[in-house]
Protein backbone atom coordinates (compact mmCIF):
# COMPACT_ATOMS: atom_id res chain seq x y z
CA UNK A 1 0.00 0.00 0.00
CA UNK A 2 3.32 2.39 0.75
CA UNK A 3 4.92 1.62 -2.30
CA UNK A 4 3.95 5.23 -3.58
CA UNK A 5 7.11 5.73 -5.99
CA UNK A 6 6.28 2.86 -8.40
CA UNK A 7 6.92 3.62 -11.69
CA UNK A 8 3.78 4.30 -13.78
CA UNK A 9 1.49 4.87 -10.18
CA UNK A 10 1.36 8.86 -9.84
CA UNK A 11 3.34 10.39 -6.83
CA UNK A 12 3.70 13.31 -5.89
CA UNK A 13 7.44 13.60 -5.48
CA UNK A 14 8.06 11.67 -9.08
CA UNK A 15 5.19 13.31 -10.81
CA UNK A 16 6.80 14.84 -13.84
CA UNK A 17 8.71 12.22 -14.41
CA UNK A 18 5.85 9.81 -13.83
CA UNK A 19 4.04 11.97 -16.83
CA UNK A 20 6.94 12.16 -19.39
CA UNK A 21 7.81 8.72 -19.08
CA UNK A 22 4.36 8.13 -20.90
CA UNK A 23 5.48 9.94 -24.30
CA UNK A 24 5.52 7.08 -26.77
CA UNK A 25 8.25 6.50 -29.06
CA UNK A 26 6.61 7.44 -32.37
CA UNK A 27 6.36 11.08 -30.86
CA UNK A 28 8.18 13.82 -32.87
CA UNK A 29 11.37 13.88 -31.20
CA UNK A 30 11.55 17.59 -30.86
CA UNK A 31 7.74 18.03 -29.39
CA UNK A 32 8.96 15.19 -27.11
CA UNK A 33 11.56 17.63 -25.91
CA UNK A 34 9.34 20.53 -25.62
CA UNK A 35 6.57 19.01 -23.78
CA UNK A 36 8.77 17.42 -21.49
CA UNK A 37 10.48 20.43 -20.66
CA UNK A 38 6.49 22.37 -20.12
CA UNK A 39 5.93 19.22 -17.56
CA UNK A 40 8.82 19.80 -15.99
CA UNK A 41 8.42 23.64 -15.00
CA UNK A 42 4.97 23.38 -14.68
CA UNK A 43 4.86 20.87 -11.89
CA UNK A 44 7.58 22.38 -10.58
CA UNK A 45 5.78 25.58 -10.65
CA UNK A 46 3.05 23.85 -9.20
CA UNK A 47 4.63 22.77 -6.31
CA UNK A 48 6.84 25.82 -5.80
CA UNK A 49 3.58 28.16 -4.87
CA UNK A 50 1.82 24.88 -3.12
CA UNK A 51 -1.23 25.69 -5.90
CA UNK A 52 -4.77 25.32 -4.05
CA UNK A 53 -7.33 23.71 -5.53
CA UNK A 54 -9.17 27.24 -5.48
CA UNK A 55 -6.30 28.57 -7.08
CA UNK A 56 -6.49 25.92 -10.03
CA UNK A 57 -10.05 26.63 -10.43
CA UNK A 58 -8.90 30.50 -11.19
CA UNK A 59 -6.59 29.24 -13.17
CA UNK A 60 -8.99 26.73 -15.31
CA UNK A 61 -11.31 29.81 -15.56
CA UNK A 62 -8.67 32.38 -16.63
CA UNK A 63 -7.65 30.35 -19.70
CA UNK A 64 -10.74 29.47 -21.11
CA UNK A 65 -12.10 32.96 -20.61
CA UNK A 66 -9.06 34.12 -22.40
CA UNK A 67 -9.73 31.92 -25.46
CA UNK A 68 -13.45 32.73 -25.52
CA UNK A 69 -12.63 36.77 -25.99
CA UNK A 70 -10.87 35.50 -29.12
CA UNK A 71 -11.92 36.23 -32.37
CA UNK A 72 -11.06 37.29 -35.77
CA UNK A 73 -9.50 40.64 -34.61
CA UNK A 74 -8.91 40.05 -31.07
CA UNK A 75 -6.33 37.70 -29.72
CA UNK A 76 -5.90 37.73 -26.02
CA UNK A 77 -3.30 35.02 -25.60
CA UNK A 78 -0.84 36.66 -27.60
CA UNK A 79 -1.94 39.64 -25.47
CA UNK A 80 -1.45 37.21 -22.31
CA UNK A 81 2.23 36.34 -23.77
CA UNK A 82 2.61 40.15 -24.06
CA UNK A 83 2.51 41.04 -20.61
CA UNK A 84 4.31 38.34 -18.86
CA UNK A 85 7.11 38.78 -21.20
CA UNK A 86 7.49 35.59 -23.34
CA UNK A 87 6.71 37.17 -26.56
CA UNK A 88 9.72 39.43 -26.11
CA UNK A 89 12.01 36.80 -24.25
CA UNK A 90 10.92 34.20 -27.79
CA UNK A 91 12.08 37.35 -30.05
CA UNK A 92 15.40 37.24 -28.11
CA UNK A 93 16.19 34.10 -28.22
CA UNK A 94 15.37 33.77 -31.64
CA UNK A 95 17.26 37.31 -32.69
CA UNK A 96 20.32 37.06 -31.09
CA UNK A 97 22.98 39.79 -32.53
CA UNK A 98 26.37 40.73 -32.24
CA UNK A 99 27.07 44.35 -30.34
CA UNK A 100 26.38 47.18 -32.25
CA UNK A 101 23.45 45.57 -34.59
CA UNK A 102 20.31 47.03 -34.35
CA UNK A 103 17.83 44.58 -31.56
CA UNK A 104 14.79 43.07 -32.51
CA UNK A 105 11.46 43.83 -30.12
CA UNK A 106 7.97 42.51 -30.67
CA UNK A 107 6.23 43.22 -34.31
CA UNK A 108 2.67 43.69 -32.51
CA UNK A 109 -0.58 43.25 -33.96
CA UNK A 110 -0.92 46.25 -35.95
CA UNK A 111 1.47 45.49 -39.16
CA UNK A 112 -0.48 45.93 -42.68
CA UNK A 113 0.63 43.90 -45.45
CA UNK A 114 0.96 46.36 -48.73
CA UNK A 115 1.81 49.53 -47.38
CA UNK A 116 2.34 52.51 -49.41
CA UNK A 117 5.77 52.38 -51.13
CA UNK A 118 6.57 56.28 -51.15
CA UNK A 119 9.71 58.12 -52.42
CA UNK A 120 11.76 59.79 -49.67
CA UNK A 121 10.84 62.71 -48.16
CA UNK A 122 7.46 61.52 -48.39
CA UNK A 123 4.14 61.84 -45.62
CA UNK A 124 3.31 58.89 -44.20
CA UNK A 125 0.61 61.25 -42.37
CA UNK A 126 -2.15 61.14 -44.52
CA UNK A 127 -5.08 62.50 -41.75
CA UNK A 128 -2.62 65.09 -40.78
CA UNK A 129 -3.01 65.84 -36.45
CA UNK A 130 -0.70 65.96 -34.17
CA UNK A 131 2.76 67.13 -33.76
CA UNK A 132 4.51 66.84 -36.97
CA UNK A 133 7.79 65.00 -37.00
CA UNK A 134 10.91 64.62 -39.12
CA UNK A 135 12.46 60.49 -39.23
CA UNK A 136 16.04 60.02 -40.64
CA UNK A 137 18.59 57.92 -40.36
CA UNK A 138 21.02 55.85 -42.56
CA UNK A 139 20.60 51.90 -42.93
CA UNK A 140 24.31 50.54 -42.36
CA UNK A 141 26.21 46.89 -42.33
CA UNK A 142 28.14 46.65 -38.90
CA UNK A 143 31.24 48.12 -40.01
CA UNK A 144 29.33 51.20 -41.31
CA UNK A 145 28.84 51.09 -44.56
CA UNK A 146 25.31 52.51 -46.43
CA UNK A 147 23.23 49.87 -47.40
CA UNK A 148 21.32 50.67 -50.82
CA UNK A 149 18.58 48.82 -51.77
CA UNK A 150 17.14 48.39 -47.97
CA UNK A 151 13.47 48.42 -47.34
CA UNK A 152 11.71 50.45 -44.26
CA UNK A 153 8.55 49.47 -43.24
CA UNK A 154 7.21 51.55 -41.19
CA UNK A 155 3.63 52.21 -39.67
CA UNK A 156 2.53 54.28 -35.99
CA UNK A 157 -0.45 54.82 -34.09
CA UNK A 158 -2.34 58.55 -34.21
CA UNK A 159 -2.45 61.48 -32.23
CA UNK A 160 -5.60 59.73 -30.27
CA UNK A 161 -3.63 56.43 -29.84
CA UNK A 162 -4.93 54.21 -32.42
CA UNK A 163 -3.53 52.32 -35.36
CA UNK A 164 -5.74 53.07 -39.07
CA UNK A 165 -6.89 49.46 -38.55
CA UNK A 166 -8.34 50.17 -35.04
CA UNK A 167 -10.68 52.95 -36.77
CA UNK A 168 -11.67 52.02 -40.17
CA UNK A 169 -14.11 54.67 -41.10
CA UNK A 170 -12.17 56.98 -38.94
CA UNK A 171 -9.13 57.14 -40.16
CA UNK A 172 -8.03 56.61 -43.87
CA UNK A 173 -6.69 53.11 -44.94
CA UNK A 174 -2.79 53.46 -44.34
CA UNK A 175 -2.56 56.34 -42.50
CA UNK A 176 0.71 56.84 -40.53
CA UNK A 177 2.23 53.70 -42.70
CA UNK A 178 4.53 53.13 -45.68
CA UNK A 179 7.55 51.73 -47.33
CA UNK A 180 10.88 53.31 -48.30
CA UNK A 181 13.64 51.88 -50.07
CA UNK A 182 17.17 53.45 -49.60
CA UNK A 183 19.83 54.67 -52.42
CA UNK A 184 23.70 53.99 -52.51
CA UNK A 185 24.14 56.37 -49.39
CA UNK A 186 21.82 54.15 -47.28
CA UNK A 187 20.03 57.18 -45.81
CA UNK A 188 16.33 57.60 -45.05
CA UNK A 189 13.72 60.58 -44.18
CA UNK A 190 10.28 60.29 -44.47
CA UNK A 191 7.34 63.16 -42.55
CA UNK A 192 4.81 61.91 -40.01
CA UNK A 193 3.33 62.64 -36.79
CA UNK A 194 5.31 62.39 -33.14
CA UNK A 195 3.72 58.76 -32.30
CA UNK A 196 1.71 58.81 -28.82
CA UNK A 197 1.26 56.22 -25.92
CA UNK A 198 -1.27 54.15 -25.72
CA UNK A 199 -3.31 51.16 -23.68
CA UNK A 200 -3.52 47.51 -25.07
CA UNK A 201 -6.76 46.41 -24.82
CA UNK A 202 -7.24 46.06 -21.09
CA UNK A 203 -10.83 45.29 -21.36
CA UNK A 204 -10.82 41.27 -21.12
CA UNK A 205 -8.95 38.68 -19.06
CA UNK A 206 -5.83 40.27 -19.76
CA UNK A 207 -6.34 43.51 -18.55
CA UNK A 208 -7.67 42.44 -15.29
CA UNK A 209 -4.81 40.46 -14.35
CA UNK A 210 -3.03 43.67 -14.64
CA UNK A 211 -5.24 45.55 -12.78
CA UNK A 212 -4.78 43.01 -10.06
CA UNK A 213 -1.00 42.98 -10.31
CA UNK A 214 -1.39 46.92 -10.03
CA UNK A 215 0.11 47.03 -13.24
CA UNK A 216 -1.25 49.48 -16.15
CA UNK A 217 -1.82 48.86 -19.79
CA UNK A 218 0.36 51.36 -21.45
CA UNK A 219 3.15 51.58 -24.39
CA UNK A 220 5.24 54.27 -24.32
CA UNK A 221 5.08 56.17 -28.09
CA UNK A 222 6.97 54.06 -30.61
CA UNK A 223 7.61 53.86 -34.52
CA UNK A 224 7.48 50.40 -35.73
CA UNK A 225 10.17 49.60 -38.24
CA UNK A 226 10.99 46.53 -40.39
CA UNK A 227 14.29 47.18 -42.44
CA UNK A 228 14.84 44.05 -44.90
CA UNK A 229 17.90 43.66 -47.26
CA UNK A 230 19.26 41.23 -49.54
CA UNK A 231 21.47 39.37 -47.85
CA UNK A 232 20.93 41.12 -44.63
CA UNK A 233 18.72 39.05 -41.82
CA UNK A 234 15.51 41.21 -41.12
CA UNK A 235 15.21 43.89 -38.58
CA UNK A 236 11.45 43.89 -36.53
CA UNK A 237 11.50 46.47 -33.88
CA UNK A 238 10.46 50.16 -33.24
CA UNK A 239 12.16 53.31 -32.34
CA UNK A 240 10.86 55.02 -28.93
CA UNK A 241 10.40 58.05 -28.70
CA UNK A 242 12.59 59.36 -25.82
CA UNK A 243 11.71 60.86 -22.33
CA UNK A 244 8.04 58.94 -22.88
CA UNK A 245 6.38 58.38 -19.12
CA UNK A 246 6.32 54.75 -19.62
CA UNK A 247 9.76 53.93 -21.39
CA UNK A 248 10.33 52.45 -18.32
CA UNK A 249 6.98 50.36 -17.69
CA UNK A 250 6.23 49.04 -21.08
CA UNK A 251 3.09 47.00 -20.75
CA UNK A 252 4.81 44.37 -23.09
CA UNK A 253 8.13 44.54 -22.25
CA UNK A 254 9.19 45.86 -25.64
CA UNK A 255 11.90 48.58 -24.48
CA UNK A 256 15.55 47.93 -25.29
CA UNK A 257 17.72 51.10 -24.38
CA UNK A 258 19.44 50.88 -27.35
CA UNK A 259 16.07 51.54 -29.48
CA UNK A 260 15.09 54.83 -27.92
CA UNK A 261 15.65 57.04 -29.99
CA UNK A 262 16.39 61.08 -29.85
CA UNK A 263 13.13 63.29 -30.48
CA UNK A 264 14.13 66.75 -31.18
CA UNK A 265 12.25 69.86 -31.38
CA UNK A 266 13.79 71.24 -34.78
CA UNK A 267 14.66 74.89 -35.19
CA UNK A 268 12.62 75.99 -38.21
CA UNK A 269 11.59 73.67 -41.53
CA UNK A 270 8.27 72.08 -41.59
CA UNK A 271 8.78 69.35 -39.40
CA UNK A 272 7.69 70.32 -35.50
CA UNK A 273 10.04 67.41 -34.49
CA UNK A 274 13.16 65.81 -35.52
CA UNK A 275 14.06 61.73 -34.87
CA UNK A 276 17.26 60.60 -36.03
CA UNK A 277 17.86 56.81 -35.74
CA UNK A 278 20.72 54.11 -37.74
CA UNK A 279 19.65 51.36 -38.69
CA UNK A 280 22.57 48.61 -38.29
CA UNK A 281 21.99 45.07 -40.20
CA UNK A 282 23.93 42.08 -39.83
CA UNK A 283 24.85 39.97 -42.53
CA UNK A 284 22.71 36.54 -43.23
CA UNK A 285 24.44 33.44 -42.15
CA UNK A 286 26.81 35.50 -39.55
CA UNK A 287 27.62 33.50 -36.52
CA UNK B 1 23.88 51.29 -26.40
CA UNK B 2 25.01 47.84 -24.45
CA UNK B 3 23.44 48.06 -21.06
CA UNK B 4 21.16 45.93 -22.07
CA UNK B 5 20.84 44.96 -18.53
CA UNK B 6 19.36 48.03 -17.35
CA UNK B 7 16.99 47.33 -14.87
CA UNK B 8 13.26 47.96 -16.61
CA UNK B 9 14.29 47.45 -19.68
CA UNK B 10 14.28 43.56 -21.10
CA UNK B 11 17.02 41.92 -21.33
CA UNK B 12 17.23 37.87 -22.39
CA UNK B 13 18.77 37.31 -19.27
CA UNK B 14 17.17 39.41 -17.05
CA UNK B 15 13.76 39.07 -18.39
CA UNK B 16 12.06 37.03 -15.58
CA UNK B 17 13.26 39.63 -12.99
CA UNK B 18 12.07 42.73 -15.19
CA UNK B 19 8.59 41.17 -15.76
CA UNK B 20 8.37 40.78 -11.62
CA UNK B 21 9.49 43.58 -11.04
CA UNK B 22 6.74 45.44 -12.24
CA UNK B 23 4.12 43.85 -9.84
CA UNK B 24 2.55 46.99 -7.90
CA UNK B 25 2.79 47.34 -4.53
CA UNK B 26 -0.97 46.93 -4.24
CA UNK B 27 -1.74 43.60 -5.45
CA UNK B 28 -2.71 40.88 -3.16
CA UNK B 29 0.43 38.86 -1.86
CA UNK B 30 -0.53 35.68 -3.14
CA UNK B 31 -1.27 36.41 -6.46
CA UNK B 32 1.98 38.64 -6.43
CA UNK B 33 3.82 35.25 -5.43
CA UNK B 34 1.87 33.08 -7.82
CA UNK B 35 2.15 34.83 -10.70
CA UNK B 36 6.16 36.06 -10.02
CA UNK B 37 6.45 32.26 -9.89
CA UNK B 38 5.10 31.26 -12.75
CA UNK B 39 6.98 34.26 -14.58
CA UNK B 40 9.94 32.57 -13.67
CA UNK B 41 9.14 29.00 -14.59
CA UNK B 42 7.55 30.06 -17.95
CA UNK B 43 10.64 32.25 -18.87
CA UNK B 44 12.93 29.14 -18.11
CA UNK B 45 11.20 26.75 -19.90
CA UNK B 46 11.91 28.95 -22.64
CA UNK B 47 15.15 29.70 -22.80
CA UNK B 48 15.41 25.31 -21.50
CA UNK B 49 13.97 24.51 -25.10
CA UNK B 50 14.92 27.82 -27.12
CA UNK B 51 11.67 28.27 -28.25
CA UNK B 52 11.26 28.91 -31.65
CA UNK B 53 8.87 32.06 -33.07
CA UNK B 54 6.86 29.23 -35.09
CA UNK B 55 7.02 26.81 -31.93
CA UNK B 56 5.56 29.66 -29.88
CA UNK B 57 2.81 30.43 -33.12
CA UNK B 58 1.47 26.96 -32.43
CA UNK B 59 1.27 27.33 -28.77
CA UNK B 60 -0.84 30.44 -28.96
CA UNK B 61 -3.22 28.69 -31.45
CA UNK B 62 -3.32 25.63 -29.79
CA UNK B 63 -4.38 27.75 -26.37
CA UNK B 64 -6.88 29.23 -28.66
CA UNK B 65 -8.45 26.39 -29.55
CA UNK B 66 -8.39 24.90 -26.22
CA UNK B 67 -10.21 27.80 -25.09
CA UNK B 68 -12.94 27.81 -27.75
CA UNK B 69 -14.48 24.30 -27.59
CA UNK B 70 -14.82 24.78 -24.17
CA UNK B 71 -18.86 25.07 -23.37
CA UNK B 72 -21.58 24.56 -20.61
CA UNK B 73 -20.46 20.77 -20.91
CA UNK B 74 -17.07 20.36 -21.74
CA UNK B 75 -14.01 21.88 -19.91
CA UNK B 76 -11.01 21.19 -22.43
CA UNK B 77 -8.47 22.96 -19.74
CA UNK B 78 -9.61 20.80 -17.28
CA UNK B 79 -9.00 17.67 -19.75
CA UNK B 80 -5.77 19.65 -20.52
CA UNK B 81 -4.73 20.23 -16.79
CA UNK B 82 -5.64 16.36 -16.22
CA UNK B 83 -3.29 14.95 -19.12
CA UNK B 84 -0.34 16.89 -18.53
CA UNK B 85 -0.72 15.34 -14.50
CA UNK B 86 -1.33 19.04 -13.08
CA UNK B 87 -4.80 18.01 -12.00
CA UNK B 88 -3.57 14.86 -10.10
CA UNK B 89 -0.81 17.11 -8.80
CA UNK B 90 -2.85 19.77 -7.41
CA UNK B 91 -4.82 17.10 -5.38
CA UNK B 92 -2.13 15.47 -3.78
CA UNK B 93 -0.78 18.54 -2.70
CA UNK B 94 -3.98 19.63 -0.52
CA UNK B 95 -4.59 16.28 0.41
CA UNK B 96 -1.50 14.71 1.83
CA UNK B 97 -2.00 11.64 4.22
CA UNK B 98 -0.71 10.04 6.64
CA UNK B 99 0.54 6.37 5.60
CA UNK B 100 -2.07 4.13 6.39
CA UNK B 101 -5.04 7.03 5.63
CA UNK B 102 -6.67 6.38 1.80
CA UNK B 103 -5.71 8.17 -0.95
CA UNK B 104 -7.25 11.21 -2.79
CA UNK B 105 -7.46 11.33 -6.96
CA UNK B 106 -9.27 13.57 -9.18
CA UNK B 107 -12.88 14.13 -8.82
CA UNK B 108 -13.36 13.90 -12.49
CA UNK B 109 -15.81 15.55 -14.59
CA UNK B 110 -18.83 13.35 -13.90
CA UNK B 111 -19.75 13.59 -10.40
CA UNK B 112 -23.66 14.75 -9.45
CA UNK B 113 -25.10 16.29 -6.63
CA UNK B 114 -27.81 15.09 -5.30
CA UNK B 115 -27.98 11.18 -6.35
CA UNK B 116 -30.36 8.84 -4.29
CA UNK B 117 -29.83 7.64 -0.83
CA UNK B 118 -30.27 4.38 -1.13
CA UNK B 119 -29.92 1.62 2.19
CA UNK B 120 -27.01 -0.77 2.47
CA UNK B 121 -27.50 -3.56 -0.09
CA UNK B 122 -29.25 -1.58 -2.72
CA UNK B 123 -28.53 -1.63 -6.41
CA UNK B 124 -27.50 1.26 -8.32
CA UNK B 125 -27.44 -0.13 -11.54
CA UNK B 126 -30.84 0.95 -12.99
CA UNK B 127 -30.53 -0.20 -16.06
CA UNK B 128 -29.00 -3.18 -15.65
CA UNK B 129 -26.26 -4.53 -17.89
CA UNK B 130 -22.84 -5.68 -17.42
CA UNK B 131 -21.47 -7.75 -15.17
CA UNK B 132 -22.93 -7.81 -11.78
CA UNK B 133 -20.57 -7.04 -9.08
CA UNK B 134 -21.30 -6.46 -4.74
CA UNK B 135 -18.63 -3.81 -3.78
CA UNK B 136 -18.08 -3.95 0.08
CA UNK B 137 -15.71 -2.85 3.27
CA UNK B 138 -15.73 -1.03 5.75
CA UNK B 139 -15.25 3.19 6.88
CA UNK B 140 -12.62 2.86 9.70
CA UNK B 141 -10.06 5.84 11.44
CA UNK B 142 -6.35 5.45 11.83
CA UNK B 143 -6.66 3.64 14.74
CA UNK B 144 -9.11 0.75 13.15
CA UNK B 145 -11.96 1.87 14.64
CA UNK B 146 -15.18 1.74 12.71
CA UNK B 147 -17.02 5.08 11.65
CA UNK B 148 -20.06 5.61 11.97
CA UNK B 149 -22.76 8.10 10.10
CA UNK B 150 -20.24 8.26 7.30
CA UNK B 151 -21.64 8.50 3.62
CA UNK B 152 -20.02 7.20 0.56
CA UNK B 153 -21.46 9.33 -2.80
CA UNK B 154 -20.61 6.09 -5.44
CA UNK B 155 -20.42 6.55 -9.32
CA UNK B 156 -19.77 5.12 -12.05
CA UNK B 157 -19.85 4.42 -16.30
CA UNK B 158 -22.26 1.81 -17.54
CA UNK B 159 -20.84 -1.28 -19.72
CA UNK B 160 -20.27 0.71 -22.80
CA UNK B 161 -17.85 2.97 -20.57
CA UNK B 162 -20.24 6.02 -20.33
CA UNK B 163 -21.96 8.03 -17.56
CA UNK B 164 -25.58 8.24 -17.26
CA UNK B 165 -24.93 12.52 -17.64
CA UNK B 166 -23.33 11.92 -21.15
CA UNK B 167 -26.34 9.65 -22.48
CA UNK B 168 -29.17 11.52 -20.99
CA UNK B 169 -32.16 9.43 -22.66
CA UNK B 170 -30.40 6.48 -22.91
CA UNK B 171 -29.54 5.82 -19.65
CA UNK B 172 -31.79 6.67 -16.51
CA UNK B 173 -31.33 9.32 -14.47
CA UNK B 174 -28.98 8.47 -11.24
CA UNK B 175 -28.09 5.33 -13.01
CA UNK B 176 -24.94 3.72 -11.12
CA UNK B 177 -25.03 6.78 -8.83
CA UNK B 178 -25.79 6.01 -5.05
CA UNK B 179 -25.35 7.91 -1.92
CA UNK B 180 -25.28 5.28 1.59
CA UNK B 181 -24.71 5.58 5.04
CA UNK B 182 -22.85 3.48 7.40
CA UNK B 183 -24.09 2.53 10.57
CA UNK B 184 -22.15 1.34 14.43
CA UNK B 185 -19.88 -0.65 12.60
CA UNK B 186 -18.88 1.21 9.82
CA UNK B 187 -19.88 -1.22 6.72
CA UNK B 188 -20.88 -0.41 3.40
CA UNK B 189 -22.00 -3.20 1.15
CA UNK B 190 -24.17 -2.03 -2.35
CA UNK B 191 -24.76 -3.90 -5.94
CA UNK B 192 -23.87 -2.62 -8.87
CA UNK B 193 -21.80 -3.04 -12.18
CA UNK B 194 -18.72 -3.88 -12.73
CA UNK B 195 -17.01 -0.13 -14.29
CA UNK B 196 -15.15 -0.67 -17.36
CA UNK B 197 -12.23 1.23 -18.67
CA UNK B 198 -13.43 4.43 -20.98
CA UNK B 199 -11.71 7.17 -23.11
CA UNK B 200 -11.71 10.60 -22.48
CA UNK B 201 -12.75 13.38 -24.44
CA UNK B 202 -10.51 12.69 -27.39
CA UNK B 203 -12.09 14.79 -30.40
CA UNK B 204 -10.76 18.22 -29.47
CA UNK B 205 -6.85 19.54 -29.12
CA UNK B 206 -6.45 17.61 -25.98
CA UNK B 207 -6.75 14.33 -28.08
CA UNK B 208 -4.99 15.80 -30.57
CA UNK B 209 -2.06 16.34 -28.47
CA UNK B 210 -2.11 13.28 -26.75
CA UNK B 211 -2.12 11.41 -30.28
CA UNK B 212 1.02 13.27 -31.34
CA UNK B 213 2.47 12.19 -27.93
CA UNK B 214 2.00 8.71 -28.96
CA UNK B 215 -0.16 8.45 -25.56
CA UNK B 216 -3.79 6.80 -25.72
CA UNK B 217 -7.02 8.60 -24.02
CA UNK B 218 -8.13 5.22 -21.64
CA UNK B 219 -8.73 5.61 -18.07
CA UNK B 220 -8.94 2.24 -16.12
CA UNK B 221 -11.64 1.01 -14.80
CA UNK B 222 -12.73 2.49 -11.74
CA UNK B 223 -15.75 3.24 -9.21
CA UNK B 224 -15.63 6.74 -7.95
CA UNK B 225 -16.01 7.53 -3.89
CA UNK B 226 -16.68 10.33 -1.67
CA UNK B 227 -16.61 9.33 1.80
CA UNK B 228 -17.67 12.06 4.30
CA UNK B 229 -17.71 11.77 8.23
CA UNK B 230 -18.36 14.56 10.46
CA UNK B 231 -14.58 15.31 11.98
CA UNK B 232 -13.23 13.75 9.14
CA UNK B 233 -10.98 14.88 6.22
CA UNK B 234 -13.24 13.98 3.22
CA UNK B 235 -11.77 11.89 1.04
CA UNK B 236 -12.31 12.07 -2.87
CA UNK B 237 -11.11 9.09 -4.50
CA UNK B 238 -11.79 5.85 -6.43
CA UNK B 239 -11.01 2.29 -6.41
CA UNK B 240 -9.26 1.11 -9.47
CA UNK B 241 -10.46 -2.88 -11.14
CA UNK B 242 -7.49 -4.57 -10.22
CA UNK B 243 -5.51 -6.04 -13.49
CA UNK B 244 -7.22 -3.41 -15.71
CA UNK B 245 -5.09 -3.24 -18.59
CA UNK B 246 -4.71 0.58 -18.82
CA UNK B 247 -3.89 0.69 -14.37
CA UNK B 248 0.06 1.61 -15.72
CA UNK B 249 -1.11 4.17 -18.00
CA UNK B 250 -4.21 6.22 -17.06
CA UNK B 251 -4.92 9.50 -19.51
CA UNK B 252 -5.08 11.78 -16.50
CA UNK B 253 -2.38 9.93 -14.08
CA UNK B 254 -5.28 8.77 -11.41
CA UNK B 255 -3.74 5.55 -10.04
CA UNK B 256 -2.25 5.21 -6.87
CA UNK B 257 -1.21 1.66 -6.16
CA UNK B 258 -3.22 1.92 -2.97
CA UNK B 259 -6.64 2.46 -4.70
CA UNK B 260 -6.59 -0.35 -6.57
CA UNK B 261 -9.17 -3.31 -5.62
CA UNK B 262 -9.34 -6.49 -5.90
CA UNK B 263 -12.54 -7.57 -7.85
CA UNK B 264 -12.75 -11.60 -7.38
CA UNK B 265 -15.53 -13.99 -9.02
CA UNK B 266 -17.73 -14.52 -6.45
CA UNK B 267 -18.86 -17.92 -5.90
CA UNK B 268 -22.81 -18.94 -5.85
CA UNK B 269 -25.01 -15.43 -4.63
CA UNK B 270 -26.63 -13.27 -7.26
CA UNK B 271 -22.85 -11.42 -8.20
CA UNK B 272 -20.78 -12.25 -10.49
CA UNK B 273 -17.87 -10.06 -8.86
CA UNK B 274 -17.01 -8.99 -5.29
CA UNK B 275 -14.79 -6.06 -4.55
CA UNK B 276 -13.90 -5.39 -0.88
CA UNK B 277 -12.19 -2.11 0.10
CA UNK B 278 -11.74 -0.25 3.71
CA UNK B 279 -11.93 3.23 3.50
CA UNK B 280 -9.34 5.04 6.23
CA UNK B 281 -10.39 8.31 7.27
CA UNK B 282 -8.54 11.26 8.93
CA UNK B 283 -9.44 13.11 11.84
CA UNK B 284 -9.82 16.86 10.63
CA UNK B 285 -7.06 18.92 12.05
CA UNK B 286 -4.17 16.16 12.47
CA UNK B 287 -0.58 16.90 11.82
FE1 LIG C 1 2.67 49.71 -31.57
FE1 LIG D 1 -14.51 8.26 -13.99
Amino acid sequence: MMDRGLPGYFSEEGSAETVNARIGPGADARLAEVMAALVRHLHAFIKDVELTQAEWEQAIGFLTRTGQICDDTRQEYILLSDVLGASMLVDAINNRRPPGATENTVLGPFHVDGAPRYEMGADISLAGGGERCLFEGRVLDLDGNPVAGATLDVWCDNEDGFYDVQQPGVQPAFNNRGVFTTGADGRYWFHGIRPVSYPIPDDGPVGQLLGQLGRHPYRPAHMHFIVAAEGFETVVTHTFVARDAYLLSDAVFGVKQSLIANFVAAEGGEAQWRSEFDFVLVREGSP
